[in-house]
């Protein structure tokens, strides 16, 4: 037994509340080393003649990734208390593993065993219940639409007419969004996130100046106000960016300490290393990455974290919004966010919080300060197969195990899963162009839990390099756009409503990738309902051998309504089939 | 390479900020698996030609437990942003370790590696300075002293006269703690605990029935105000125990509770599962363990929740206490925890607050919630192998390092290490009433990083069995002292106190213990002064060959002020030394 490998702790993805009075418990162990564990659980202070009295509970294996299986059970504790250890058996030698290390007899001091020592509502992770059944669509404003010539900014170029670039406008608005709404309605989107509308220097707007006005270019509180009753008429809920890990170069307050250095009253907004303040080698002072006109903004200065929580509740209060991306949140301070989460939640309980962090969240994520991240980790596997070829269908599945196991069940529920941003390159330009890669990308995050988001323009096949490649203007002429992509993405989103199982969290592929087939199956279940979900991710037409749950039953393809039957399943080069048994 | 063995992920123990600009990072692997780490680290954001600039630092072994070896580093990151890696070689093959696993070149991609994305104030672990330097003695006042006859509750039994049971008294009282504070100050302890003073049902006062009242038997508010007040005077810190997890039967919210069931207004102060209440055979009621007298509180609810923070604020406000002891803290809302930190260090910030959690406390001990928890890990194992030889000195080590790596080094600091406590058999019984081994235990704990604790009466080589046996009441005839005994343990504490160095968290034990020796030796060192000190486990008389670093050199037993010279250490059974080089 290879118990070195063999890692839990407490509390965190490995063991938490999944309710107010269950418990999710997960073991890590070696790839392929461990034929059974037991969960032994019971309370605390139950013993008899000396003896810890205790249950026994299979524990599932949920998944394996490229060193490790994973295994789980859920508990419902008589007392709101567990006390628990793992007995784990590779066919040859069994052990009792637990907090102070192995054993071989169930021990009679609990002492030993791990715990969780009471199941407090406060540890349960709640996010929004309308966040899992929401599909995002990202809006970058100055380049979605342009409903409003007379808010265009002075140079503003023929839509469309040129290549973006870091410093070009095209005159995009909310008013432009407003007008489109009934694509987006047409499309089936249940949420928009608009990157930065406040007022600001670049076209980006991440480089604030006024975090209470709408840049002048977008339109005005009207509009947005407009734009939020139209959206929430229309069921769709709106998020907007939050950029408070720093402001703009032309920030008043930064302006203040440029000119006046060390006799500004707004010194401790930011970290200024020295006086007089310069731009040139590099800041003398903190910024995002190395940028000049991204000046940090210090939130452990009770003024700054004052002016910012008005900020958010100011937006949340006057206009009804329903989210906040926070850009950079992973170097905001913890402390900052705990107070937004908790000064927000208590106007808006269903608020929905998302973090821009790109790598392990964990910490940001245990309730107290999102609800969810930018789950680029997802975005980075499914591109690696699907796009770009550059892993096999092994890694991708060990990869994507790996994530689902990286946090606990209720936020993988609600994980922002994205396939491209206005941060990334498009997506079909990942996948070399090719359509029918995007088909079946589109159809994975579809079919997979969380609350996915479509960047603009990828559902028409738009394209474009790294930024400003990614961030071209929106196709409006329909002749322009892929009408076939749009009905497919249009398709999986109606399912997605229709079959809420579809992005239910089953931590199991229906398939050992080690046997070197080529195709990714999963099935979603909610108990009554049975999906299965099949994608070939290679460049040959592919034989799929149905598992013996499915082989033989007669089932209907989804996608096209045809019925489906025998005992393996018929697959084009980057085909797909969602299959209803 | 035993890659499943390897584990690292920010932050807790395993990456944490040691100061406003310095992280350490720790890294666990294979047991003897790996010969070099080396830590690569450098800013996010810092690229030259698409490659990411990075600095190299060796990584020490810090330690190995049974199946682990650890590796320490710790950096200072230039723009207080970190990203690092692991360069891991076991010799024959180096692999590169980040939070995306494991690759054979440099990333140019520092999403794969590791990261503390900021380096904010609010994330440094800050315990009060003065916990380090302070050697407790806990009182358990109903068996101290009995200073005041008047106070006696009816039954009272004369002093010592029988043995302690679960519901007999002996009339100690806080005048009794007064009258020996010259007892206490030439002993040289720092700081007081006492088990909880406030109005109770029972001998040893868990059972609250008024938070806000000192316990009639034990004195009134005028003896607690003078108590601190001599015990400050006299440089000794106070330390009282807040038992908020339960109330006593007795509490007058409960009793009503228990009277008018559903109709009375404190019926959310507790967590009642029907009514009426009943005791029997189980209480119908949340509770501590499954005693009827200890109905859990409801923390819950706003308003016990308040009346809990005013109780603590009270007695911090009022009477000027320095540390706060939470009673089965590991069962109390840890929300309800987050408001006591906050609050009460915001009157008092440099007030200690202790957990009683017995297991890994890891989620408590992040800086803000507790100082610091019972180091009970500690106690095991130094009784399993001093007290009872049921371990081997291999062992000890392995489980005193898993220990040390289970928490940050600031953590560890503070840690509340003791041998004994009410709650366990005195460590005289479990030593089987051997003194040497006492002796030896005292100089192990008195020597060792953290803020130890002396049971009372442990000192003098009083004995007693588990709870109600270790409750004897003070032995204060000399001649029924152990003055030798006594005069040790003053002696140790007298070289805490003029060596700070002593209680220097060193990782590193001077020996692989596989050796097969039988004495433990470590070196305790602040770069201008180092000490060993060499412990022998064994019951025979041992000869410790001196590491090359003091072989030869002449040094001063602190102990018995002889010198010492030569390669090697005689030690005789149960012996030690604390020698100055």
């Amino acid at each position: 037994m290879l118990k070195e490998a063999i890692y839990h702790r407490p509390l965190d993805n490995f063991a938490y509340l999944s309710g107010e009075d269950e418990v999710h418990i997960r073991l890590k162990t070696g790839k392929k080393d461990i034929s059974t564990v037991t969960l032994l659980h019971g309370d605390p202070y139950e013993f008899e003649d000396g003896k810890w009295i205790h249950s026994e509970t299979e524990m599932i294996r949920s998944g394996t990734d490229s060193l490790y299986d994973y295994w789980f059970a859920k508990v419902k504790p008589a007392y709101r208390r567990i006390r628990y250890g793992f007995q784990i058996s590779d066919g040859t030698e069994t052990a009792i593993y637990g907090e102070r290390g192995y054993t071989d007899e169930v021990p009679s001091d609990v002492a030993f065993l791990f715990t969780i020592p009471f199941l407090h509502p406060s540890l349960i992770f709640r996010a929004p219940e309308w966040v899992k059944d929401t599909v995002w669509y990202q809006i970058f404003p100055e380049r979605f639409a342009n409903g409003d010539k007379e808010n265009d900014p002075e140079g503003t170029l023929p839509w469309g007419s040129d290549e973006p670039e870091v410093d070009n406008f095209f005159g995009g608005d909310l008013q432009g969004v407003i007008d489109h709404i009934p694509y987006l309605k047409d499309l089936g989107i249940s949420g928009i996130y608009f990157t930065p509308i406040f007022k600001a220097y670049s076209n980006h707007k991440y480089d604030t100046i006024d975090y209470l006005e709408i840049d002048p270019s977008f339109g005005t509180k009207e509009t947005l106000r407009k734009l939020i009753d139209v959206c929430h008429e229309n069921g769709i809920k709106v998020m907007l960016d939050a950029v408070f890990n720093h402001s703009g170069f032309y920030f008043p307050q930064f302006q203040d300490v440029f000119k006046n250095g060390e006799k500004s009253k707004y010194k401790d907004w930011f970290h200024l290393w020295e006086f007089p303040i310069k731009t040139e080698p590099r800041p003398n002072y903190d910024t995002f990455g190395f940028f000049p006109e991204m000046p940090k903004l210090n939130t452990d200065n009770t003024e700054v974290a004052d002016y910012l929580i008005k900020v958010g509740k100011y937006w949340l209060q006057e206009f009804d919004i329903d989210g906040w991306r926070l850009d950079v949140a992973n170097e905001v301070d913890p402390k900052f966010w705990l107070r937004f989460n908790s000064e927000l939640k208590k106007i808006k309980p269903d608020l929905y919080i998302l973090g821009e962090i790109w790598h392990d969240s964990m910490p940001w994520l245990r309730g107290d300060q999102f609800d969810a991240v930018m789950n680029y980790p997802f975005t980075s596997n499914v591109l690696d197969l699907f796009a770009k070829g550059e892993i096999t269908l092994k890694e991708f599945v060990e990869g994507i195990t790996a994530v689902l196991h990286m946090y606990p069940k209720p936020v993988n529920e609600v994980a922002f899963n994205l396939i491209g941003s206005h941060d990334t390159p498009r997506v079909l330009t990942v996948c070399g162009g090719n359509k029918e890669k995007l088909k079946q990308i589109f159809t994975l995050m579809l079919t997979f839990p969380g609350s996915p988001c479509i960047y603009y323009g990828d559902e028409i096949g738009m394209d474009g390099g790294p930024d400003p490649g990614c961030r071209k203007c929106m196709v409006w002429e329909e002749g322009q756009q892929d009408r076939e992509l749009f009905s497919h993405v249009k398709k999986l989103l109606s399912l997605r409503k229709e079959l809420p199982v579809l992005a239910n969290d089953s931590d199991t592929f229906l398939m050992e990738p080690e046997d070197g087939g080529n195709c990714l199956a999963y099935k979603r279940t909610d108990g009554t309902r049975a999906v299965l979900v099949v994608l070939n991710a290679s460049d040959k037409a592919e034989k799929y051998s149905l598992p013996s749950e499915f082989a033989g039953r007669t089932g209907t393809d989804l996608l096209n309504g045809k019925s489906s039957s025998g005992t393996s399943l018929a697959l084009d080069a980057y085909g797909f089939s969602i299959i209803e048994y």
